[in-house]
């Protein structure tokens, strides 16, 4: 008998405020059990870090309950079953699904749905595409701009967090569709590889200095803005308004430059929101989980772009269960370059 | 023959940067000349004062373009053609259009159509009604409800400014549609006559001391807001993106409240837009002009409900081109109970 493996897990220690440190999330470790009837064990490769993540630590009544204190804390992944008394699932296979910031997950049988386990082909795309393109930022890119944006050729779109996982999908999609696209996106180095390496037609550089947004704007939309794909929220949100073109679709899809204030309430909403009245225009919001039954729709037809190159995908990773904290953090700086993926480090330590 | 008749007018004088008053304005006369070929010249019987006006008289580009200096001010209203050469209009037949804040009105064959001059029957409503429920104000809430808000019987509906034209067609049209109806107005007096006269489930006072909109929305809407009819912008926006239920629908009509600022912009922009991701909702301005091919087709339906009493319109009727100045204010202060209308004093002078 081998000795039992030891699970690292991150849980929440206490809500933030503001930014989540290091002192809100507590380091344990725990045994792994073996799966009983009907369960899973998977060992965690790969984690999704998302700007939503801090809004599920908040108290407060949201799309999704936030995390408990002292539970693990929530993040989709990729891992690998080495364990399983499920049907559905053998030793060997590759899985998404909610895994928790840690080593292992025994998944019991009844939690297998909740969870959304679902077998995943490396064959379709590598791990790190899993969770950017084809997983929930390429999801919700793909049904924000499709079903609420509804793009028609010759529009112009504006994405902002445009080099994020999220605006990657939605400017090359938009693309794929005949859209002319606008990028917003913070330093020299993403906009230039948006519009060189993902073939946006423009990005305006939001950290070039006050006026940089509005002047873009102007000179990038000269026909105003026909849909705005919203990551951001704050400041953009309003100079993006104040440039809507008639029957304009704005889809919110976050506020990353929000989620940090308390309860991410922002902290002024939008002033030119009649020109959603002006414009007849229309801002409408997006939870990706609605979707879930017509993901394999999307997949299907995003794997088709990146199997013949008309679609990149970029991630940015980090190594290191451990690093998490400071890790998360880096959407909020914006230092992230692409979908941001914690890889765990021992993930292939017990092959 | 006759000595030539005057007109009266109402000009604008300068821009105000709040409220309008008085010195905004001046009043003009001048001789009323006699149609040629293809004109029609028009007695102003009674003219429609809307929250819209205001929006009118700032130098901001919006849907329809700013009141020019020294330009009489635009309404809508109806009056008598008192002359014609145009074979579409007889002596004596009345007619709704733009027809500006005067006596008389000469609008040449090339103007007819840019004036929205239609004949009216006497027969389907008064003056008052074609004013109102039968007019832009009726449009306004029939389209707005019914295009953007899609009310499905069982919904829960709030309108603000619920005793104002606009709010009392919406609100009398979602219960006939088999809503439950929540009005929000300000004052015992119009809520008491929103409820008892109007057939709303309840009506919340918003006058009614701090902290009342809340709790009453909260005390009415305990499955959250379906749709929300929104003339009024400000706080009660934002109370009620607080109380959204699932799949919300927010018609952005107006906001009353802003429109005496500067352009017409708000003070702040709703800070809890974000609820309409957390409840995939959606936020959507409506411009009544875009309905115009329609019209017909509301007027027959909102005309069989007033012909059999399912629906009631109340004006509120100040007389006198000389009180237009304070007469508009009364919208913003709440003054009106009903849809505001003025009267023009000698209407009946020159038959």
């Amino acid at each position: 008998m081998t000795s039992p493996r030891i699970n690292h897990q991150v849980r929440l220690a206490k809500r933030p405020e503001g930014k989540a440190t290091r002192e809100h999330w507590h380091f344990t470790t725990e045994p792994v059990a073996e799966p009983e009837e009907g369960g899973v064990l998977v060992q965690v490769l790969s984690l999704s870090l998302d700007p939503a993540m801090r809004g599920w630590l908040n108290d407060a009544r949201s799309y999704i309950p936030p995390v408990a204190i002292d539970e693990v804390m929530r993040a989709g992944g990729v891992g690998r079953v080495i364990a399983s008394k499920n049907p559905a699932f053998t030793v060997g296979d590759t899985v998404y699904g909610t895994l928790g910031v840690q080593e292992y997950i025994l998944i019991a049988q009844d939690q297998v749905k909740r969870n959304g386990l679902v077998k995943i082909d490396l064959g379709v795309g590598t791990i790190g595409q899993w969770l950017n393109v084809l997983g929930m930022p390429g999801m919700t890119g793909y049904f924000g701009l499709m079903d609420v944006g509804q793009p028609q050729p010759g529009e112009t779109v504006v994405v902002s967090g445009a080099a994020g996982a999220v605006g990657q999908t939605v400017g090359q999609l938009a693309k794929l569709k005949g859209c002319r696209v606008v990028g917003i996106a913070g330093g020299a180095a993403k906009c230039e590889w948006v519009v060189k390496e993902l073939g946006f037609d423009a990005c305006i550089d939001y950290k070039a200095g006050e006026g940089a947004v509005r002047a873009g704007l102007k000179e990038h939309c000269p026909k105003g803005v026909d849909i705005y794909f919203d990551n951001v929220g704050g400041e953009i949100l309003d100079h993006v308004l104040a440039k809507l073109a008639r029957k304009a679709r704005i889809i919110i899809c976050g506020a990353i430059s929000q989620y940090n204030n308390a309860n991410s309430v922002p902290a002024a909403g939008p002033r030119n929101y009649l020109s959603l009245l002006v414009n007849r225009a229309r801002m409408e919001g997006i939870v990706v989980f609605d979707y879930a039954d017509r993901y394999p729709v999307a997949i299907a037809e995003l794997a088709g772009y990146l199997k013949d190159g008309r679609m990149k995908s970029k991630e940015d990773t980090v190594v290191g269960l451990d690093t998490f904290p400071e890790a998360l953090n880096r959407l909020f700086s914006g230092e992230n370059f692409g979908k941001l993926v914690l890889q765990i480090e021992n993930q292939s330590a017990h092959f």
